[in-house]
């Protein structure tokens, strides 16, 4: 009885550990590695109180370094983490991230994702990654929102400016 | 006459290529490929008005992502680099990078640094990186800034929670 028990407690763990992260309902899969890719941008959201850091993958790190984001090239993915606002204990006027929200791209495919400004749109929410959005339409909630920024390639992001 | 003109040409054309970006006065050289680096955090200055992200060498990476900050291991490079506020054109309330202000680190080695925490403190002004501070002793005014978050080795930026 005790080995069963072992044996249950084992297939749990092990289930729980590789507990996949599901693609969104427009079929898109969460980028492996997109923690470790290269920052792009920040911003400080006050309507909704959020902090952002922006990612690129490499196609996106070698536009944004050359100042060749009009428009992105093919195979460009933008990341974007959001955290809720939290004071920083030392340094009360200090803004820092708190709370982890959820991880957001922007996949550039002109010819795939030709009716949403050559974009595919991905969310994932909180610690657990969960998919945003019921079915495939929520792209449009998206798209809506990015619209006013089509002439930057419907993109909100300006790289920041290094030495 | 005019091959001697073209000679010089070129001589000031690459001495300013590959103009030096000096040490700082306590003798610190710019880490090359900061810019680079993976990200650790970000925050916003409402005092001084200014967005930044802190980015961090592999040892600080390892560190970071694992928890073990107290105290950062030695090695550690953390970077901190600063910008301006600025307000986004397209979304008046949100606050993103504007000029670039500076880029400062702080480098882990408590037998060199004993005198100021274990950490040698760094900073480059400008878009033409100028080394701060007029001799070795503009330390004493970056960790004097710091003891109040001494029971956090010294260092202000908490690590961002990711999934």
């Amino acid at each position: 009885m005790s080995k069963i028990l072992v044996f249950l407690a084992l297939f749990v763990f092990v289930g729980y550990a590789v507990a996949e992260i599901l693609p969104t309902p427009n079929g898109i899969d969460l980028p492996i590695n997109y923690k470790n890719w290269k920052v792009i941008s920040s911003s400080h959201r006050l309507d909704n109180k959020t902090l952002r850091i922006i990612l690129g993958n490499e196609v996106a790190i070698e536009a944004s370094r050359t100042g060749k984001t009009k428009s992105w090239p093919e195979g460009t993915i933008l990341g974007k983490l959001v955290w809720k606002d939290a004071i920083h204990p030392k340094w009360q006027t200090a803004i820092v991230p708190g709370k982890f929200v959820h991880a957001e791209f922007m996949f550039k495919d002109s010819i795939k994702y030709k009716e949403t400004g050559g974009w595919g749109f991905a969310r994932w929410v909180g610690s657990e990654q969960k998919p945003y959005g019921k079915d495939a339409t929520f792209v449009q909630e998206c798209f809506n929102c990015h619209t006013p920024v089509k002439d930057n390639d419907y993109v909100f992001t300006h790289p920041i400016t290094l030495p």
